[in-house]
């Protein structure tokens, strides 16, 4: 598509520019970003109203109405958002290894932005800020393509940064929203590997998938979290109860959440019903193997197969009771999506196994699953969280959006 | 492939194993590799050489039957490297950084093994010894798919390889050899994303452009090196020539091979001549511009857009005169595939400034971009030379066939 591509000419040269502006004209455009959202939310708020309008029109489920729906005080926590990145330290420049080699070669490895970022997302308009602010702040340009749902909301946000930054003498081409919200555009942005240096999907299974599948461009994929809490025989019952509870039930629509709960049998007799009485409070739907519905009795359904490989993001919980820490790590293993698991032990052994051993992003001991997250690990802003291994794996900062070059001084050195 | 599906599962069961095997037991099993490829070499020469029968046969160019070649002393080198590679410090368990939580969380971002590396490669032989005891050295199992050119051989080095490691007790598996060298084989790696973690393509533009296109899985693109030299106005002559001359002519065929030449215009008239004087002791053939041939007169042959977008990897160079340093940097944003390019200059402005804003792998002042290499980085080993910025950048060494986890410590920490 000729205007992708076009954008994506226009964004490689504002890239050439953010790639070398220092890290106070990046946070001047930052804060003249959310100045310019306070000072147009009335404008934004307007364009966001004909969505919503539009979207209940098309029958939209009323969660993902509230995912769509911009308030006041919302657009005031997005400009918020915006200036907490300005005091974020910037990773750019930063030297990541240096050292002269035999020959007198000076060796810098050096932090630099990724030139060029996509991010594609559905109707959720705080992303398209967030995204820009992110990529801004490590001096990339980004290329925005969210869902025609919010395609008002995000042509008032990306209207707004650009201006803002454009004040602020950085480029407005720094953030490019395609408009085009057709299949069609998405596809071309996939596949725009002469302009773009990475692609970062946010969004639901679906569109992760349709991703990876059809994309040229490197991708980070994000997201996806089928996790896993396994209570040991030795675990403290009412932490594991807890833990459980936390997971689940705090927020389940979020990728963190636990999704099945795995018990050893020599504990799983006292261990369920005390589980079971905290869940009961959040009305959590239980799906149980034959063990744990002998022993919560029928009011548990029955779990299937596909249960155990879905991700609910619901108040439903998977249940199993297994006969050892191996048969554990062996579920996980078979369905974990590879975000955050859990095991509830005093064993120290078995703790040291299954970290060892099981092959996630996070794996906790005695911990919920729910503080895999930018914000609680301290990096104070995430893009995403990969479940990838490439790159960049579990909540992802600004370091992961930026990449590294060599540079090399020498004096005439020839090999 | 139900078959590539069935290598991956093993790949994936290997992997498992591998995954938590300590840098001693590596190290056994990479020890005895090199002493079974020395032990073996004479049945292994034995199938390179009908491999070399069949090339011949086929009409396979001089220099690729060269790199299909093996002899005693080529064995003895990849024995040899193998025996380096016990010698270089495991990447895998360093903690890259730990922290506490203020909730009491012990956060420790810790290097572990990627799971399953694929390699694509051609007809090289060594590239089958040296991806295995890479990947085995970094604790990944590891699928190979060599070119149908070297079958014989590849299957006589991957039999030597698996027998060598299951005597020291880890698994065959580490090393699976996809027998099939059809191109379908080569479309299933590249779609086997439920079990391989990454794919490395090893070989010329075409494979790595095949691989880009069609793989789902993760890839590292590796290789193509389009690399320039700048000569600045401010240059020493004598050290710009020997440069320009090291960097085309001492080994052409190779990916940090100089292409094209760049000169500032106030210094042509009198750089040019001293280089040609160089680069005509072996006969380079000189492509120019109307600056460059009104210069060195006729016998430079005109150049075309093609050729400044040409990696030759031959004893052939595009010559440009240029009105400024911004236009050689335009030049190189335009032409350069991203590997490495040189400015030589005695002007600090100068250096900065093209260190600062050309977007390449490598970026050397004052020195032959010949040096873009793992070894003479002093990373001891390489996997290849990546040109992409996502996750490596510039050689790879152990580090980048590993990834890292967070594990998380807590006494019962709910959100």
């Amino acid at each position: 598509m000729t205007q992708i591509i076009e954008i994506g000419k226009r964004a490689k040269k504002a890239s050439q520019t953010l790639m070398c502006a220092g890290t106070m004209e990046k946070n001047r455009a930052l804060s003249s970003i959310a100045q310019a959202l306070r000072r147009e939310k009335a404008a934004i708020l307007a364009e966001n109203a004909a969505d919503i309008v539009a979207a209940k029109e098309r029958g939209m489920s009323p969660s993902m109405v509230d995912r769509l729906t911009l308030t006041e005080s919302r657009i005031e926590d997005i400009a918020a958002a915006v200036e907490k990145i300005v005091d974020l330290e910037d990773p750019v420049g930063v030297i990541e290894t240096g050292f002269v080699r035999p020959n007198g070669l000076q060796v810098r490895k050096t932090r630099v932005p990724m030139g060029v970022v996509g991010i594609i997302f559905e109707a959720r308009p705080n992303v398209t800020v967030d995204g820009a602010a992110l990529c801004l702040k490590t001096g990339n340009a980004v290329i925005l393509r969210g869902g025609k749902e919010a395609i008002r909301s995000n042509t008032a946000l990306a209207g707004v940064m650009r201006d803002a930054i454009e004040s602020t003498g950085l480029p407005a081409d720094s953030v490019i929203l395609i408009e085009d919200t057709s299949r069609e555009s998405a596809t071309a942005l996939m596949k725009l590997n002469d302009y773009l240096d990475v692609l970062i999907p946010r969004g639901g299974a679906g569109l992760i998938r349709a991703v990876v599948e059809q994309a040229t461009v490197p991708v980070i994929e994000t997201g996806t979290g089928n996790c896993h809490i396994y209570i040991d025989k030795s675990a403290d019952v009412q932490m594991g109860a807890n833990i459980i509870f936390n997971a689940k039930t705090s927020r389940p629509s979020v990728c963190n959440a636990a999704e099945t709960l795995l018990v050893h049998r020599d504990i799983a007799q006292e261990f369920l019903p005390v589980a079971k009485v905290l869940l009961d409070t959040k009305h959590v739907e239980l799906r149980g193997d034959e063990n744990t519905r002998s022993i919560l009795g029928p009011s548990v359904k029955p779990v299937t197969e596909e249960d155990y490989a879905t991700e609910f993001l619901d108040y439903i919980l998977a249940v199993r009771v297994v006969d050892s820490l191996e048969e554990a790590i062996d579920h996980v293993r078979s369905y974990s999506s590879g975000h955050s698991e859990c095991i509830v032990t005093r064993d120290l052994g078995c703790a040291q196994r299954f970290v060892d051993t099981v092959d996630s992003a996070a794996v906790y001991v005695n911990a919920s699953t729910r503080f895999t997250d930018g914000g609680e690990f301290g990096f104070g802003a995430e893009i995403g969280i990969s479940t990838q291994k490439l790159h960049a794996r579990g909540p992802m900062g600004l370091k992961e959006l930026t990449t590294v070059k060599y540079i090399i001084y020498g004096d005439g050195q020839v090999r």
